[in-house]
C-alpha cells in the first residue's frame, strides 16, 4: 500500500504558531477514481497568507479548521491518472494540502506553464503568487506615475521586492523597507532599490522621511502596524496605499489590533486605501505571467529564493516569514523536479 | 468710524472647545482701498472640519494658528465696493473669517448662485458645503449600485441627511447611524432611511448588523471610531469606504487616537477606503448644485436647518457639533437676509 505524508492543522493558536499546532501524519493513499489523478508534489510555496488562513479571523476565503489538512500552493507532477485533461507526466500547479502525495479530480490545478530559459523552481517561485501579486498590488492599485515614491514594506520578502523592481521599470523612486542591514544592502545594491530603510534600526518615520526627500505617492503596504502608520504619517495628497498584507498582525489573532494611528491622513492626505487578494485575478495570469517573465529574463527583475528541503520541515519554515526569517521567496521542496 | 465684530483663535486646546479659545473682539473697520470690498455678513455655516483647523495635526489646508482670526463658511452682501465684478447689493459666498463685517479684494469669493425656488438660508446651508459634500462623496467616491447597502454615520447632520437621500434617490437601501431615537425617528419618518441604528442605544454592531441584513456595500464614514469599526466589520466584499469625517477624534488631537481594530477587512473584504475633501471639486459645484437644487425642489432631498442666532454665539454653537448637539444643518445667522 502507497503511503502519503500530510500536515494536519491540529491545534488552535492564537499566537505565534507551536510545535502542535500543524502535525505531520502519514496515512495509506488509496487509488484514484475515475477522473482522479494522483499527484506528486515537487514545491510547496509558503505565503504570509498560510497564518490567516489558520486564525478565527472571518477572511477571504474558507479558513482552515482545526482536524483538516493545512493548505497551500503547490506545483506537482501526474503520476497516475484517469482525467484525460492531466496526462501522466504533466506538471501542474494549485492549490491543495501539504502532502507529498495525493489524489485529485484536478480541481483548483491548472497545467504548469513553461517558461522559456526560466528554472521550474524559479518560474514557480516568482511566477505563481508573488509576482503577479506585486505586478496586479502595484500597477493596478496603486497605479504608479514615471517619477513618484513608490514604498513597500517587508521589501525582501517575495512580493516586496518584486514590487520595488516593478517600481524601478516603471521610472519610479523604489524605496524598501526591511529588517536587517543585509536585507536593506541586497536591495539597494543587488535589486537597484534607490534607498531601503532597517525598521530595527533607528526612528522608522524619520529614516523613511529622509529616504523620501519628496513624500510618497504609492505604499504598499504588506506589513501594518508601525510600517503602516510611519508610511501615512509620510503620503503626499492623493496618494494611494495597496493593503497587500498586514503581517505583523497575523500571529495576534485573538488580540483587538489597533489601527493605524494616522488613519486621519485618509482624509488629510485625501488618500485611496485599497486591499486585494491575488485569486480575485487568476483570469489575468498569463498577462501578469507573460510580462514577468520577460523582465526576469532581461534581468530586470531578480530574485532570490529561499528553499527548504522537505515536506517535514514545512511547518518549522512557515515560522520564519513572521520571524523575518527569510530573504526572498520561501518555498518548501518536497520531491525532485522531473529530469 | 465703523466697527466690526470678529472672532479670534485664542488659545491653543487640545481637548474640547473651551470658553476662551476663540474669543470675539471688536476692532475698527477700514475703509475699502482700490479693488476691495466691504461685506457684511449674513450667514455662517458651522462644520466639522472647523475644529480641525485649530488643531496642531498637519491638515488639509492651512490652520488658523493661535492669534489668527477664526475662518469659516460664509454668506455675504456686498455693501461698499470698488470691485466691478462684485457690486452693491450683491450677494457672495466664499471662506473668510468670522467676523460681521470685513474688507476683502475677493479673493475666494464666488456671486451667490440664485436657485428658484428656494430660500437664501436653504440655498446657504444645503447647496454651498453639506450637499456637494455628500453628493460628491457618495456617487463619485462611494460608487452605489442600485440595490447596494449604503449606511451614513453622523447620519441627522447636515451631510449624511443628504447622503441617505441620495442613496434613496439612487435606489439603495439607506441606513443612518445617530445619536439618539429622536433622531433615527426624522430619518426613517420624514426623510425616508429605510433603517436608522441609535449609536447610544445597545450594541452597535448588533444594531447595524439587523439593519443591513444583506451586509454595507457603502459606508460613507463622517464620525470614526466605534462607527467606523462596526461599519468595518459588516462589510461586504469590494465594498467602499468614503471617509468624510472623522468628527470623533477632532476633539483629541493631542492624544494618539487608535486607528480602526477591524483595518484588517481591507484586505479580507478586499475595500476601497478613500477620502475627500468638497474643497478639491470646487470646479464641479455647478453640476452638483443643479442637481441638489432639483431634488430639493422635487421635495426629495428634505433638510433641517439648526439656525443660531447672532456672531457673538458662533463659538457656543461650533460645540454642538461635536457634542450631537445639532439636527441637521448648523449655521449661526449673523445679518438680517435683504429683502
Amino acid at each position: 500500500m502507497t503511503m502519503a505524508r500530510r500536515w494536519y492543522y491540529n491545534r488552535f493558536t492564537s499566537g505565534a504558531l507551536e510545535d502542535d499546532t500543524l502535525v505531520l501524519r502519514e496515512e495509506p493513499l488509496r487509488d484514484p477514481g475515475p477522473g482522479e489523478m494522483e499527484l506528486r508534489s515537487i514545491h510547496l510555496s509558503l505565503d504570509a497568507t498560510n497564518r490567516v488562513w489558520l486564525s478565527d479571523w472571518d477572511i477571504y476565503m474558507e479558513p482552515v479548521r482545526v482536524g483538516d489538512p493545512m493548505r497551500g500552493f503547490l506545483m506537482a507532477e501526474v503520476v497516475r491518472s484517469d482525467n484525460p485533461a492531466f496526462p501522466v507526466g504533466a506538471l501542474v500547479t494549485g492549490m491543495h494540502t501539504w502532502s507529498d502525495r495525493f489524489i485529485t479530480d484536478g480541481t483548483g490545478f491548472v497545467p504548469f506553464p513553461r517558461f522559456p530559459g526560466i528554472p521550474l523552481d524559479e518560474a514557480f517561485g516568482v511566477l505563481m503568487i508573488a509576482g503577479p501579486t506585486a505586478l496586479y498590488g502595484l500597477m493596478d492599485v496603486g497605479r504608479p506615475k514615471p517619477g513618484e515614491t513608490v514604498v513597500v514594506s517587508a521589501a525582501a520578502g517575495a512580493v516586496g521586492a518584486v514590487v520595488g523592481q516593478i517600481a524601478k521599470i516603471h521610472g519610479c523612486r523604489a524605496v524598501g523597507i526591511a529588517g536587517s542591514a543585509d536585507k536593506c544592502r541586497w536591495l539597494v545594491e543587488d535589486l537597484g532599490f534607490d534607498a531601503a530603510v532597517d525598521y530595527r534600526d533607528g526612528d522608522l518615520v524619520e529614516g523613511l522621511r529622509a529616504a523620501c526627500p519628496d513624500g510618497i505617492d504609492v505604499l504598499f503596504e504588506n506589513v501594518g502596524g508601525a510600517c503602516l502608520d510611519a508610511g501615512l504619517t509620510l503620503m503626499n495628497d492623493f496618494g494611494r496605499v495597496v493593503v497587500c498584507g498586514l503581517i505583523s498582525t497575523y500571529n495576534r489573532t485573538a488580540e483587538v489590533v489597533p489601527g493605524p494611528t494616522m488613519f486621519r491622513n485618509v482624509i488629510m492626505r485625501r488618500l485611496r486605501v485599497e486591499g486585494f487578494v491575488i485569486l480575485d485575478h487568476l483570469d489575468r495570469y498569463p498577462e501578469f505571467q507573460g510580462k514577468l517573465a520577460g523582465w526576469m529574463r532581461e534581468g530586470r527583475i531578480k530574485h532570490r529564493l529561499h528553499v527548504v528541503d522537505g515536506l517535514e520541515n514545512a511547518a518549522s519554515a512557515l515560522t520564519l516569514l513572521y520571524s523575518g526569517g527569510n530573504t526572498g521567496k520561501l518555498m518548501v521542496r518536497i520531491g525532485a523536479e522531473p529530469a
